[in-house]
């Protein structure tokens, strides 16, 4: 049994415009976010172009290696969205028209309105489970441990509330934050001793340029508060030591 | 030997703040961009922690399969930053302070201010080729055709200028992009007929919300300029038979 502690998930991210640099992919963080307060880490996110065989390939994979795995993208009307047939594939169920799916969308357009292209957002895996979608009618799917998610970021962030339920998670995640107007070389030997006697905590960092100046984020993650406020203490006590500004 | 019309690359995001979410991703954009107009498609991403194991698998895996493998993060002095020394493990080098590397750092910091930490950024794979750094110093370096730069968007985007020359390309991938005011189900039938009579295009429909409004984005992707303007055409046909607006 899986240590309730170590609950994963991976991230498949299925679309040629992100590969092709026109989209910028925010879904990634959405997810990771979502699922963090949740107590599930995102162990890996892999972006794949809208290609059936290296979707099927990703999916069979992640289902196995992670204990939960979200697609996002390829769930349209459109003859580039193929990640419902795709995944059907990948499960060796009917590709069809969902009953339910069907119902929902039918309900939603006006008479008349039901076109082919909407028809086909509700075929799926024939024996899915739907996730509703609050903004734009047509539902996402989960198959046993694979949840599917359109691209647009609103409707994907916009059906995440349904879907709490369906998920068991570990420990929720931690962290706090320590912005620094510093460098990293600065703080790299102390700031490695501090991690060194920390072993189930995760310290992070991270240089950035704000309104033209540097400073480093440290970021102290776990899932024990008690351990993060004694690793911060030790990181405040050597910045305060060497008299850097702790920027609030 | 590789067709020069295929010539692709694959991208390696190293960094837990990807995938807990605290930072989007945008190095995928910035590198991709880039990588279209000197005529290389990116074929996959992946978001993998700093783990050294995952990190010279991915490697490893990654230098095969693709023409070209471009890393981000990892590369600076803390002690979360370990890409140099996995990319030394992953291709059997030794790792250690890089002479032209060191050189250069020791002449950026003024007298008594090239520490441990600053030190640390010189070290590499001994044999690495630099990928110098015109904003703050710390090289980034190549081994075979694997390409490692720094997490940071505007330092990685700085170093790109200089490498250039290192990689042939492909013909140049070219787009064209109609904007419509619709949605994506008013279209889908058509637009499939016309990808259908254009087997070497690549045609991809992006539904979005911009104030407040709904539209569709076309884009029309392919090395063959005049087969880009005929599909366009026929894309345009349609459009107007539907009496769909487009958005200039």
């Amino acid at each position: 049994m899986t240590n309730k502690k170590d609950i994963n998930a991976g991230i498949i991210i299925i679309g040629n415009e992100i590969l092709s640099g026109r989209t910028k992919d925010t879904n990634t963080s959405t997810l990771a976010i979502w699922l963090n307060s949740l107590g599930i880490k995102v162990g890996e996110v892999r972006v794949i172009p809208d290609k059936e065989n290296i979707i099927i390939d990703t999916v069979n994979l992640f289902r196995k290696k992670f204990n939960y795995v979200f697609t996002s993208g390829g769930i349209g009307p459109t003859h580039d969205d193929i990640t419902s047939e795709s995944i059907s594939k990948a499960f060796n169920m009917n590709y069809g028209a969902h009953k339910e799916a069907y119902k929902i969308l039918e309900k939603y357009y006006k008479p008349g309105e039901f076109n082919d292209g909407r028809q086909k957002m509700a075929w799926m895996p024939m024996q899915a489970n739907l996730i509703l979608n609050p903004t734009s009618g047509a539902p996402g799917f989960n198959v046993e441990n694979v949840f599917c998610l359109p691209g647009v970021p609103s409707i994907l962030q916009s059906m995440l509330g349904g879907l709490k339920n369906k998920l068991v998670g570990g420990d929720p995640i931690l962290s706090e934050t320590i912005n620094l107007r510093t460098v990293e070389s600065e703080i790299a030997k102390s700031l490695s001793e501090v991690q060194n006697r920390f072993s189930d905590i995760e310290i992070g960092s991270y240089p950035f340029f704000k309104s033209g100046r540097l400073g480093v984020s440290l970021v102290i993650r776990g899932e024990d508060q008690k351990k993060i406020k004694k690793c911060c203490l030790e990181i405040l006590e050597f910045v305060n030591n060497k008299k850097i500004e702790i920027i609030k």
